[in-house]
């Protein structure tokens, strides 16, 4: 398929995928230490989408650091794809645009529909939601929530997922949401998206900052409170009685493995964390172990089972939730292959009755991931039981628009967008490795050296 | 962890990664086109290790052409993790060495396990084992099938894996297959291991040259051939039945999707393919989907369900196996993460009683690949029943040694290392975009258009 520009509109067509290599240097502190990851630097491929009118949608891959300019490398992969494209019959036809960068004939070899060059589709398409955000002058929640049950089908590439969704199955569940939604958009802006927080929970993290964190968590109002688990279990079983002592019995405390076991160990050791109670297990295992997520689940009973931060695709989600694997749906904003395939995983939770409860954190993916909770609760799910938002109070100053919480709630955002654009200022001063925050030597030093979780 | 070089032996390390875009313009004459990838290039992104002390070992990814760059960068970005690395050391313990590439605490956010880093860490893998078969002076097939039951055991990361095989029962196996291997060895020397081959059955084919081709590949003594199918039902037919009437009903036919369908639309399709006695249906549907493929299997029996030329590891093959889900394990020697999670999925084959079928094809896939069967047959499975490998008649003269195909068999290659090794006059003509084979404007005009398959 050749992709021609508008010959009645020349001027407004999409010219160029412009991509930076951001980097901030967080191995320092080990903010984001967990039992996989034990030195990450929260890094971002960042896209702004160029458009001959001067219009520009902003997009991102969330990335852990080595490896992040090779995502940005994929998204530029992309650029032949779009550049020439309408923008207008873009916005116009979303679900072209996402078969276009996810499924071309030979760079699908590299996934498909997974890892690096999925991720950058996702960012393509989620640039152009912005734009299209911006265009309208929405937030991109509620330019979401505001289509039609039939345009929001319409969104869905459902070749893969009829077996657990069909069309018309999600036509019925969108329509049955339709009443309330002026009701729940009202009390959506008035008292924002319920949160949890993992801030308190990083492994590198000594006692007291423990305690300190989870009690300051409880008196800022969040839901719900997160510990990392995984790298020893009698260290595990006591900074949990620490995190229990420090907000009492009725907080729950959920507890993130990071997928450092396999299945008969994570049984075992989730076994040994019972006893304080924990309110769900998060990745407990490898993400791609649909089987294994399902055996762990029937056995912690009753605590949830989680996964979905690096759940590859709505083929995974479909298979974890026809499984019965899951207790809830993690999707996160910068995973899969952008808002078009973030709705359908939206709308298969909804199918199976399960609460989406994003994975946030990183850099950006709070601003990013709260559209799709918003929409959610405004357009699909109709509720908040049990759906949690995560909330990481790490690196939100870079963002143009950062993330506002108020009581433990994400506020819910009224600028028009979808919440990636990124200030000017910081991508030039944590460009890798030539902005002048790694011009420091100790940094550099730093992340020169490998570091790997052995199995 | 820093890796440092070996004291003792400074010279004797790891240097530098070389990569190479090498692509062969093959979209021109629909050399293998099917229903997902219609004009493919086939590529690789190509490897040579090189150490201080002047040996070398040589490892690739295949790609379907667009991509292909962002490939070879993908491998070079191990490069740090690599280099300084002791041979010696790589060598006595590649299960470390698999870990680093694949575990990196960053890099494996691209991933885990998947897409374009993991097969970037398959190629540093592969390449490695290349140089210890080189130093040897064996073929790969022979250095793994001459290893003990021990040694085999302690190449794999049972981490994932201990829910359907542990090591013991891998272990158990092993052992079981000791007696005969001198006898198979002998035979498979003299005899070669059984083939079929795709050559006559891709999309692109006009019904003269498919009547042809599937005629001369009987009388060439293949045990078997392959369609491929899903473009258009009507076709399919005509195609099939075109097919059948030219080799008669004793050759068994395997029909091969690409994944364009749906888990319904694989069931009728292949159903009004039956009169026609289909011997399996290949990759019915995503990849991705494990219980997709098990209700497929189920609704076509005793039509047979295979798939894993796109399978992206070990773990999902472990449940494609514990689902009931395939009847062959078409596992890909540059799909996974190199020779150490072969040997585990050739063992998880094993443990379930389905044999291996490895997908070839493409850029050197045939000459790396039949190490794998070779050594299955040896050492692990210890049959030919229903042990297919695949075999297609492009490109293997760019390589330094070519599989040898006689009697419908492959010859049991006797020259040391991998056989990944290319020929430097092929790559200096195919490197992208600048070598000869590309020069040609109607070429790069050809490579510029993006193709893609609409759902």
């Amino acid at each position: 398929m050749t992709v021609s520009p508008d010959p009645s509109d020349p001027h407004n067509v999409i010219t160029e995928l412009e991509v930076h290599d951001v980097r901030f240097p967080t191995s320092r502190h080990r903010d984001g230490s967990d039992a996989m990851n034990p030195f990450p630097d929260y890094s971002a491929a960042y896209l702004v989408l160029h458009t001959s009118s001067g219009e520009k949608g902003y997009g991102l891959v969330f990335t852990s650091g080595r490896g992040n300019g090779l995502q940005a490398a994929a998204i530029k992969e992309l650029e032949p794809l779009v550049c020439g494209t309408s923008i207008d019959a873009a916005i116009a036809d979303t679900a072209e645009l996402s078969a276009r960068v996810t499924n071309d004939g030979q760079l699908r070899w590299l996934g498909p529909q997974k890892g690096a060059i999925h991720m950058a589709a996702g960012a393509v398409v989620n640039a152009v939601w912005d734009l299209a955000a911006r265009r309208a002058g929405k937030p991109l929640w509620q330019l979401l929530s505001e289509l039609s049950p039939e345009q929001l089908v319409g969104l869905v590439d459902f070749r893969y997922l009829r077996d657990a969704l069909t069309e018309d199955e999600a036509l019925a569940l969108l329509r049955a949401a339709e009443p309330g939604k002026a009701e729940r958009t009202a009390r959506l802006l008035a008292e924002g998206h319920p949160a949890y927080t993992t801030t308190p929970g990083w492994l590198g993290y000594d006692d007291d900052k423990l305690q300190r964190l989870c009690k300051e968590a409880v008196a800022d109002g969040f839901g719900m409170i997160k510990l990392k688990v995984g790298a020893d279990p009698a260290e595990d079983v006591r900074r949990l009685g620490l995190a229990r002592a420090a907000v009492g019995s009725d907080v729950p405390i959920g507890i993130d493995a990071n997928q450092v076991w396999g299945v008969a160990e994570a049984i075992e050791w989730v076994g040994r964390l019972g006893e304080f109670d924990p309110y769900w297990i998060e990745e407990p295992t490898s993400p791609d172990d649909i089987l294994g997520h399902a055996a762990v689940r029937k056995a912690v009973s009753p605590i949830k089972v989680v996964t979905g931060e690096q759940c590859q695709n709505v083929i995974m989600f479909k298979q974890l939730l026809q499984a019965d694997a899951i207790d809830a749906v993690q999707l996160d904003a910068c995973r899969v292959g952008g808002v078009n395939e973030l709705v359908a995983i939206i709308l298969l939770a909804a199918k199976f009755g399960v609460p989406v409860c994003p994975h946030a954190g990183g850099v950006g993916l709070c601003e990013l991931v709260q559209h799709f909770a918003m929409f959610d609760y405004v357009a699909v799910a109709g509720s908040w039981d049990d759906h949690y938002l995560e909330y990481v109070d790490h690196l939100h100053e870079h963002f143009v628009e950062p993330v506002v919480i108020e009581n433990g709630r994400y506020v819910a955002p009224r600028v028009p967008g979808g919440g990636a654009e990124m200030k000017l200022d910081s991508i030039a001063e944590f460009t890798y490795p030539d902005g002048p925050a790694w011009r420091d030597e100790t940094l550099e030093a730093l992340h020169a050296e490998p570091s790997f979780s052995a199995p």
